[in-house]
């Protein structure tokens, strides 16, 4: 899978594109996905121009997961799931629908089937409210 | 998820059960999941007693990650899959089985469905024979 330098997220990362966001730092950006798996479905992402896990780089990768840690105590800590999922899927066999480098962080409760992978664009009302949320159990 | 020193693969760290390993670092092993829901199903472990990404240190992560990223380029040099899914499970919500935390390198091929996880044993020659493929993919 080729960068292509205006995906969806590339643009969102250049501020061509909005998004619900949770935080930025230096290297990442966490936001939520808009087309959600479970209720604080969150996506994480290197600013890091790489397509699949075998194109970013260590430093990139390290600080990305280390946020995708710090997210998803969060979303435990806000939304209470039973459980947490996290997903990354490289190339389109596999489930990846943008060529940029993301990790799903995925709320599960029992006996709560997943819904589909992007297929329903949720209202941002709702995606605000559960990001409202999230932002401040963001305490690390 | 509570720690527990016994389970399945704090047992396999401590040599008192068998795997079928791809390579053991300082701080990382990668070995073959025995319930494959795929052909090349790899786990990869810290030595770190941590059982959720709640609880693993950021080195271990990053030390994780690092060889889930070399022992996914070796499974695509090996096995030419179309995708690569990489999951990580918290919870049994999430579908964690074992309380120690470890990422599943899970190859896809276009239009064959993944096998349920963690359902049916592997054959120990089949999985000794796909191990033997990607073992010299190994070169990082």
């Amino acid at each position: 899978m080729q960068y292509d330098q205006n995906n969806v997220f590339a643009r969102i990362l250049r501020g061509e594109l909005p998004c619900i966001k949770l935080r930025e730092t230096q290297h990442t950006l966490a936001f939520m996905d808009v087309m959600p798996q479970s209720d604080g479905h969150v996506l994480v992402i290197p600013k890091e121009p790489a397509a699949t896990i075998h194109d970013v780089s260590d430093a990139a990768l390290a600080e990305c997961m280390r946020e995708v840690k710090r997210v998803s105590a969060a979303v435990r800590d806000a939304l209470q799931p039973d459980g947490m999922l996290i997903a990354q899927f490289n190339g389109e066999a596999a489930g990846q629908t943008v060529p940029h480098i993301h990790f799903h962080i995925i709320p599960r409760w029992r006996d709560v089937p997943l819904r589909q992978h992007g297929r329903v664009r949720a209202d941002d009302a709702a995606l605000e409210a559960l990001a409202g949320r999230i932002r401040p159990a963001l305490t690390v």
